[in-house]
């Protein structure tokens, strides 16, 4: 679950920058005790994401307000399906709706886009994560959604995780330098991992005892040379516009883990509306 | 220009949700002092957008940076074009870049988007503009990169437009009365607009005295016939999926407005990449 | 209704501003447990106006606080009249009390301030409208008591509406260079007002199709030529200290609108006053 | 000098009422780089007081912009004097303009006010000091006004001063009780004030021990009889709807302190503008 | 007791530093709806405090956690003491337990530290206050700690109180001045305190009228001969490095106050742990 | 370094929380444009840290003020050294004092604390770490200055850190269960901790693949035992009230970590004063 605090003052924000001074409109011309209800429904198919959220923003809007849904944040849906109803104070409910369904889109389009990467790679051990390149503002929120679409999740900060990087090799004077400072200086809860371009480069992270290896744009056949030589001593994982390559074949290598940054980075929605009874 | 303050006070809070509690694998492998330089790089062609804003990440991040760039926000790049240069503390180049990358691909991706659908239509009077479909935050910056990409705006939040949906209608006792309300009610700085689906909607928001019409998911025949009898009486809007349409079929309708949500919910990144010397 | 978060923020805030570290008076003397009740009587006649917020205020201090009104914001109040009752826990009552005080009387000052303007006007179209010159930190609370006593509102702020002044004008190059510049680039839902000063510059405006115009500082036989002149064409709206006019003979020259920084800007808060029992 | 983090802080957010998502009208009209400058003129005679504010009002919008002023707050201007001159960006300027100005006016208008109220009572012992009738979130910028108009400052909220009333005597059980509760419990750093309505209370004030002793809308007779019984013991304050009384009688009766709260919830504010060259 | 809103705001961003993205290994290994319930022991004798504060800390991580105490802050526990109970969602328990325990551990030790002064200078008339060396962000909870173990409270910040210090004296130009522009300046509701060196300054400060004078230093002999000068005159202070001093000594001296900066400087934490059933 | 907006924002609530509305005796008694000079001086001897906040704290507070400090964080001193100077506006160095020298303190003691635990375990592998039990506000000053005195960091927040205890063992069905669980759901950068209390539970989580064992509160002996056993194919931790062990026996055992609550939960303060010249 998404930490209820980061939610709400997220939600906060976003009403906030949603509605300015007020909802004009629905000020001048609903008039006040007018009740609404109406039903969310799912104008493509796909992997349903952000119920939870959603009823967090109609929470914050208004406690009375009845949001029901019997789907699940990871859940299949078809088109045509409804994802649940709501009712509630009419002026409540369009206070909420634009951020609701702007939330439940995007979720839901990295759901079912990570669903098909993951679909893709079913069969070998590769799980399919995240990376950093979320929209700002929304990385829980995107890797939440990554979950839900039966993937899992990088690093979500550059503190929770070890990432050695060609400048980071290059600063401190090598591989295997590199990987001694870390160990030296990172907490010792946290892996290793080193980004490396070449075999060579490889063979220096392993020695040096890297716990993870990044292997950055390399091609398939590289890429099954270089997990045979690490042989179960590094977690190996692909990276490198993974969004636009063929994942089976990427799976096929025998690697760990596959990145991919377009889970997050470019977004389809999911087409969702809510219908007004 | 984006407001400096809704812009730092952005850049503050993504800088911390990327950063946590520090770089770890800086601080611990790269040596205080450390000197870096590097390009931006644009890895396909498209519209460039969020140089300003990356400036002012850096510029957040250590304002002993340089940043140098010739472009401006909304120009042409083509693949391979260098954007900028960086140069300065290595620490505080590698803590900013992430988030400057993340906000220049996003806005150069709907810069790149909005400037396809306003070539679409060049010829035609109608106006590319964007509607409340972004990304929960990122308002401004989206709407900013629409402009960027030869666009206009539609409103920016609930407080500074009217728009009367069949909510609205419904719960006012229909569309005359809703303008009426909305006339006596808000502030008569505001244009009135009202959504309609029927030729007789629109025949009713006319008589009314409705500032702008919206057309919602009409064919286009139905579209040419609206303008007709609106005569010049009110804007004409076209609306409702129009991201799937054939741009410049609904502009030979004669509106002067296709508001598209798909310029912000569902955008493509520009490739750009931070390579370092 | 004024914005529940905006509100929420705006009483944290200000309770902080008054209490400190604390309630050092009533920590020290009174008991624990310790119950208190009290009504809310006028010491002037006027327009009440800030219930909804001293209901607030009450509500964030202490949810179990009861606090009982039959009056709502804008009706008109004797002096001696009961405006409601309160009761429950003393230090928390004692707490919110300056607080609900300031805001009562301050808001109820306007509304009777504004009431007044209007029922001068009375029998004209001339609608009373306030102004930008409102308290820092308290603009949606004063509008709100504009509308409470009877007025309407003008723009919130320098984003919902398009105000061109002789600063612009001399920017851009003159009336018409100024208005097709704001046409150009604003929101196409925002009406174009121009500040005019002679009878000439009116003319320029309304060729150059401004939506609203601004006599300001004008004398009433200039004012009602205009309106002659603009016949219909325009929203004309009459300002520059209209707070000092007599403002029938403004409403006689056939001004569709008054704006009134005085409204705001010059407050003598309505006595009001809390009697415990 | 007003703490500069709350100045800041406040200019933030009020600058952020102001403007919204942005200045549309100078956005549109006004190309970049345009300068501007002019002079605040004083369009009626009184204290000035807000320099220092409006010096960084505009240095937070824009550090470049000059700002000149030879007048200090608490100075005596005449109708028509030049309080300062300014130059800089159109952008900036028009954007701090009006945050400037609203408060200037309102904080020379109670400095105004104050030094009149000063002016009645010279002569005699007493001090003009305010209240907590403030306006939620100006205390101190209020309360500064009133020092610079002459006054002085009564508590600035509920922490830093023990004023013990009617509420907290009642639930105290008694003056003699409450006083003693307010010294075991309220540091000692703080003297312990009461409000009394009778001779009978000011005996057992003074019998308590109390520091000062508030005599809460007692007539001048009373008043003058008061301070002969209290002969030094404590500093006595006069207090209730000082603002509607003749302030040289009460002076006259020996008080120390005459407390009022029209000083800061009434206030008239001065007329002052900006005139661009 | 302690403000809700500070306390609410100091629970709500010490969580998100203890919490960060997540409790991961709670968020991965606790079955969603798992069920926990525990005690709190006290692992040594003390005073124990922190109770509402750990009450609070509970409630905002959900409110449906049970957490039951019969002890109020202030109260002797035994080694092996239960504290309390508590019982509700695992994760939810989970998320507040360290928070909870640091602040009831650090508050029960300043507490106790507290006590074990008080005890020392029983019999005698003198009081044990903190001072402003608390830990940063900390200062109401430790100084509500103080109290609990039958301490006072010094001033809360520098706004509260006058203390003159060597500096202010000589910038003003001695003591006498010092005094003088004091009691022009500040607030008539702050009592002003004076710290001196030598007998010689504190007859100065006798003679300006200082309300409290701070003994800086003094050995306890110079203190005996300042209570005597003195002769009730003014509240008398003793201060520096009373935490190593035999306070009973101090406390003979005749002093009113006592002032130690170790309560809450240098704590130690009083052992308490959460057993879980 | 700690990162400079964590640390912005902490000194500016620190001064809020110091100063209130204003340090109301430097306003009244020094005249503005008074200069101060001074210097730190260590009145005992220790490890030093916190000057890098310290410098912060005084460029917050005005920028123009210059302090000097040929020190390091991590330096030793001896009692009488200078560590460094300051030089500036009287008001605002007198604002910062407190703060600077609150944490400087702080720091220092931990520091200092620390380093007597590295000596005692020095010619041993042992690294000596710190745990969560920190003062809530202060986890990366705390964790910064145990890094500062020789220590090594835990997990900074839950986030960052798999540490199965007790509870998350239980809940999840075992420690194979609970390590499974924790592999499949965390990300993969993360090393999995488990808590253990005897040599089976130790076995169980060698067999289920644990990185990180962490012995929780064994004997000496016992944790010798548990060494041999995970002969290198875990990390081992000891755990439990170090802070009362003898630590170099505990380091003979052979365990790799040695985690210390008492290095941040109690904390003696490193006397630190500045002196005014």
């Amino acid at each position: 679950m998404i930490d209820k605090d980061i939610m709400r003052d997220f939600i906060k924000r976003s009403l906030q920058e949603d509605i300015g001074t007020g909802d004009i409109t629905t000020l001048s011309t609903v008039p006040e005790g007018t009740k609404i209800s109406g039903r969310f429904i799912a104008k493509e198919s796909g992997i349903i994401c952000g119920i939870e959220v959603a009823r967090a923003v109609f929470d914050y809007a208004d406690k009375s307000i009845e949001f029901n849904c019997s789907l699940k944040d990871g859940e299949h849906v078809n088109k045509g399906d409804i994802i649940g109803t709501i009712s509630g104070d009419a002026a409540s409910v369009l206070t909420g709706e634009r951020l609701a369904l702007n939330l439940m889109q995007r979720m839901s389009g990295i759901a079912t886009n990570t669903n098909e990467a993951v679909q893709k790679v079913s069969g070998y051990k590769a799980k399919i994560v995240d990376t950093r390149k979320t929209t700002p503002g929304l990385r829980v929120f995107e890797k939440y959604a990554v979950k839900a679409g039966g993937g899992a999740n990088h690093r979500f900060n550059l503190a929770d995780g070890v990432l050695i990087k060609d400048n980071h090799i290059k600063a401190a004077g090598g591989i295997t330098k590199a990987v001694e400072a870390a160990r030296r200086n990172a907490p010792h809860t946290l892996k290793i991992e080193v980004e490396v371009e070449t075999i060579q480069q490889l063979n220096e992270a392993l020695k040096a005892g890297a716990d993870i290896i990044m292997l950055d744009n390399m091609d398939n056949n590289t890429m099954t040379e270089a997990v045979k030589i690490a042989a179960g001593r590094a977690i190996i994982e692909a990276s490198g516009n993974m969004g636009e390559k063929d994942l089976e074949e990427v799976a096929k290598t025998g690697v760990d883990i596959i990145s991919i940054g377009a889970l997050t980075h470019s977004v389809k929605a999911l087409d969702i509306s809510l219908k007004f009874d």
